[in-house]
């Protein structure tokens, strides 16, 4: 790459982007991802590209859109976010774009963008169907090489989002749970273990504001209030806190709730409050 | 770094590349990557540093070669790859710089580049021997540090790939093993399993092109046909395919076919075609 | 980000570095790092962010503090490194920052800046207490976010150092265990492990350096001399060499002693030295 070939891309008028980030269920060893960053870097050699991450397990729609509903906000206004969990690669699963008041977001149509419609007040979705912004021949397999990575980069340097293809309305709202309420008492449950343990409920913070916490109840685990910190327990005690990820979380002091009490993705959790 | 300093760098002329990807073995959690990292921007601040795999297992020669092979075509004219899976460490084994007609790639001369050897028409490779561009003092463990990442950021900031060391011919080219043919049989095997568990072999479509195929056999497992895509089968199934890097490829639908059937690297797969 | 906005920013006198560092307990599966990159971006978007790690073992402090100690001194002049190892979020733990003659280090008071204190001449440690720096409302167990990336993003765009907080001289140096050295003999223990299974000693070339050593044992191991590289024995043998980031090390060529051996941190090893 020539610097004067960077300068007069880098001051076209076309550019309007530089930020792409990444997230997907190839890990770190295969040669997936540094071959989409290469695709992205020939169309766009001006882009920074940010591994949000390849460690979701293969084909975890769920975890995904709870990791990509935790991080897209924070980023700068006009970020392209390529996601691609897609175990439907190869079948009729549609490619879409979809585009926020601040954000562009290229995924399979799988329900894997569900938490970021039920975040957003406005989403226009489209179907990917122009394929001249694909890398030809489009395999059946990698489409993250053949049609996300070159879409996110062809958007960052200017492509129009109207040009992709038509708008959709029937897309795929994702199948995330919210809590059930009866009479006194908040029934979720657990969406989410990160790596600490650290066992994270559908139950917001939003769903007891203003009543008070009689009890919080997960398996055999019995606890009385919401924690303001790790640090108000002793090392190895449970405790429940929001999280920073505004979600009820069951937690152990320095140790790993999940694995210490046998607690996995689904397990039911009570809130009990005042009525 | 003051911003004017990263001016002159960007303004001077020797700057003509930006784009360094590293693959190696050193994992995700101890420091080899990021002092790698720190050298390459202490040279060149200018510098894209891409990474491609740190995930490739210890010593894995075979499973880099492989990476790099599927992901270095889809990068800009001008990257510089640097490939650092080098249990020879501290051996004679040579330091080598190999130029193709689009890019540089630097790296231990232990045949962790046979891929793109095989892949590219004309390869120039020159033995490192300039010793003013390494780190001093020179390690005897830790060349990705003292050698491939100085080397590599000195060519991208424009110093000559010819006055590197002295052109060679006697490099190591791997050891691939192609598949044999023999009265209307394929026989191949299998070179790389990726994070899906899908079975990689080394017959590529070119070896049974125009000849119609009666069935594929590996293990104990008979599939009668090449499939177009994952969705042809129902979940679980098995079935072969032309992957996405160009070879058969033996998969389970949404499944892991290496741990479903207990396949291992070089397990034998062959493929009868019709005469 | 128009590209204009982009300029202004580069050109801006406030823009004094561009190279932020990350190293962290944060593992490659979760929305903690995407998260921090969001927000550094937001606040600096000409930022190079660096992984240096993010696979440090959940709150090993221990681990950190060396992983940085090998990396951040080859980094330029100015970069910014976040260390975030943090057990005590929420604790009445500090968060501090700390500039040498060379860079500046933004991580908890927790004594994971142990080893870069030992290492410096002079660090002035600082209180990081203006809020305004932060992004609202601050969680009580994601400071990664919330404090130390936003306050290295303000750092690289030119908010001075010495507005962070007040300087401060009662911070946690850490507990990095030092040789001891009796009669002949010098006694240290292994301080962490790497992935190739290399087991590196808190003893320094410096600890014996003039003295002729007689020989080196750890467990069972008897090795009666230092080796100037892996291939100096045969592999599968275990050697004692200095390794590259100057401390002794046990071996296994083309191995993995710590598995061989079933040596883990904290196994002292002795050396005997000439007198």
């Amino acid at each position: 790459m020539v610097l004067g070939e960077l300068k007069k891309i880098r001051d076209s008028k076309r550019v309007t982007s530089k930020i792409i980030t990444l997230l997907t269920d190839f890990g770190y060893r295969d040669a997936f991802v540094g071959t989409m960053k290469g695709i992205i870097l020939r169309i766009n050699p001006w882009a920074t590209i940010v591994d949000i991450s390849h460690g979701i397990d293969p084909g975890d729609i769920q975890a995904a859109s709870f990791v990509l509903a935790q991080s897209f906000s924070f980023y700068p206004s006009g970020t392209v976010h390529v996601i691609v969990v897609d175990p439907g690669v190869g079948t009729a699963r549609k490619a879409i774009a979809v585009k926020t008041e601040k954000a562009l977001f290229i995924a399979p149509d799988n329900g894997v963008l569900g938490r970021l419609y039920a975040a957003q007040e406005k989403c226009v979705v489209r179907e990917i169907t122009d394929s001249n912004l694909f890398v030809h021949p489009v395999s059946r397999t990698f489409h993250g090489r053949d049609i996300f990575a070159p879409v996110a980069a062809h958007l960052s340097v200017g492509v129009p989002f109207a040009s992709l293809g038509p708008e959709i309305h029937d897309y795929n709202r994702g199948s995330s749970k919210l809590p059930r309420k009866k009479a006194g008492t908040i029934i979720g449950e657990i969406i989410y273990i990160d790596r600490f343990g650290n066992l994270i409920s559908n139950i917001s913070q939003a769903d007891f504001s203003g009543k008070e916490i009689r009890s919080i109840q997960i398996k055999d685990i019995h606890l009385d209030h919401l924690s303001d910190s790790y640090g108000e327990k002793n090392v190895g005690e449970a405790l429940a806190i929001i999280g920073s990820h505004g979600f009820l979380e069951i937690a152990v002091r320095e140790g790993n709730a999940g694995v210490k009490y046998g607690i996995e993705i689904g397990c039911e959790i009570r809130v009990f409050i005042c009525r």
